[in-house]
């Protein structure tokens, strides 16, 4: 079977403030930061939806990154939107307006060339788009999915339902820390481990990343930077180097997840260095190899 | 010159409460912390002050555990004593009250035979009495001080003299922040290079360790613990440890500085499992090397 990667999520419009600057309907959106990283090591196609108002030069841009965007369908209404600003605290987004808009009717039909995909990403959406998506896909060797406290909040269930078909399961730590009802990550993680998935790997932001199965832990500092600019999208983005990686590899083994781990981080450290996913849009691929070689000198004792 | 690590700072009595229980006047201080923990790897001698009222069960117990305590000289009045809380975020600690006492006319005198002190560790205290003691040390391998947010306050000048004068700089993440100015760590880091010592290290709790030279940068996460008990005395902790491992090592190159980094993290995790310094003061060696190899597993890829 051919690997493609097929990845469900938001395509959005984001307006940001950080202390060092700001931007107005930036693209934005899980399934964009998602595939932006992940294309580096296998194909993507998004599935999505955006509203009449959305720049095709924004379509433009993610088909010349070489993503397949025949599954983001055009509905009336407003695209989805997001406004939100940082302190210098950047690690805390702080968000001022989330407006679904065309997501809230939001009822996606994968296409007969789609469901044959190897791989499915889950990006941060309706747990129940979420679900609906995964069942259309004949037989995908890797599932993972990720969510926000929203959908902790107002889907608890359809979050539970589907933790019990996905493999991987991606969360950040205050996330983690809602679902599970355990402040200590590692207790955290124990129960969330107890839903399903094979793996739970929890995002911490600037502090790195743990990643837990039944059989290992894996521990790593976030790569250093010292300019940070804009945090939105790390998340999906990481998601999009770990799980990009972990298609390429073809295997979901120790090994290749600490490593799929560290490509996350190094596609996530390029994302926060400006606005929407510009550095990692432009972004080569000997760039990442180089940070991926820095990074074992960063932390190797 | 037979090695031997002079180090001067606070033995108090801490009360604390935590989530998790609370204590009343237990042994605390950065040297009480710090030796505990440096022991493990070179011979230890505390230079600090204490009241009329300090148990001297205290003193015992230091002394059983192989630290030389004849330059803790005991003065009339109360022993130095801090107050404070934990939240559920373990990371901060809230003071509620501290009383320097007898620490406010501290003026060491230090002994002919200290004075040959191979190893010289300026733990948290007043920078003008860190000076006095380096002073009069006769021809220190190697020096290290710590500090705290009171006095870059409250002496920035002494502090900023004293850097001139060491080889390594320890302090926690805020610390580093107010001392330099910079709100990014690696500029903090330069910042604080630039005032004088070769080593810089900067702690973050639970989020690990970042070490700086002009030379290179080595970034550590924490040790992974279920149970966080009591951070009080992590940092201290750590750099007994790490302050230990290098005199043992005997010389200040990357690779023993990498892995003086992880012994620390190591001594730390064992600290933040108890109130005061009790699970340290009862580790064995072979529990320290058990945890380093723990250490390798889940930071390797």
């Amino acid at each position: 079977m051919k690997k493609r990667i097929l990845a469900v999520g938001s395509v959005a419009l984001d307006t940001i403030k950080t202390p060092f600057g700001s931007v107005q309907d930036a693209l934005g959106g899980s399934a964009t930061f998602f595939s932006a990283a992940a294309r580096f090591f296998a194909p993507v196609s998004v599935v999505a939806v955006v509203g009449e108002d959305f720049p095709s030069k924004h379509l433009a841009r993610l088909k010349r990154l070489g993503v397949d965007i025949r599954g983001i369908q055009v509905d009336k209404g407003r695209t989805f939107r997001w406004k939100g600003f940082y302190d210098y605290d950047l690690n805390a987004a702080k968000t001022l307006k989330t407006e679904l808009n065309v997501f809230q009717n939001f009822k996606p039909v994968i296409t007969p060339e789609h469901r044959n995909a190897s791989h499915v990403f889950l990006a941060n959406i309706d747990p129940e788009i979420q679900m609906s998506v995964l069942s259309q896909i004949k037989k995908p060797a890797l599932v993972a999915c990720d969510t926000m406290n929203y959908w902790i909040e107002s889907k608890r269930g359809g979050l539970e339902k589907l933790l019990k078909k996905v493999d991987i399961f991606l969360s950040n730590d205050s996330e983690s820390r809602e679902f599970s009802g355990e402040y200590n990550l590692i207790k955290a993680a124990q129960a969330l481990l107890a839903k399903g998935p094979k793996l739970v790997v929890i995002k911490k932001g600037e502090h790195g990343v743990l990643c837990f199965s039944k059989n290992f832990t894996f521990v790593a500092p976030a790569y250093l930077l010292e300019t940070i600019f804009d945090p939105t999208g790390a998340g999906d983005t990481f998601a999009g180097g770990f799980f990009g990686y972990l298609t390429k590899a073809g295997r979901l083994n120790e090994a290749s997840i600490r490593k799929a781990v560290i490509y996350g981080s190094i596609l996530a450290s390029y994302n926060v260095e400006s606005f929407s996913f510009d550095r990692v849009a432009g972004l080569k691929a000997t760039a990442i190899e180089s940070r991926y070689k820095h990074f074992r000198q960063l932390t190797s004792f």
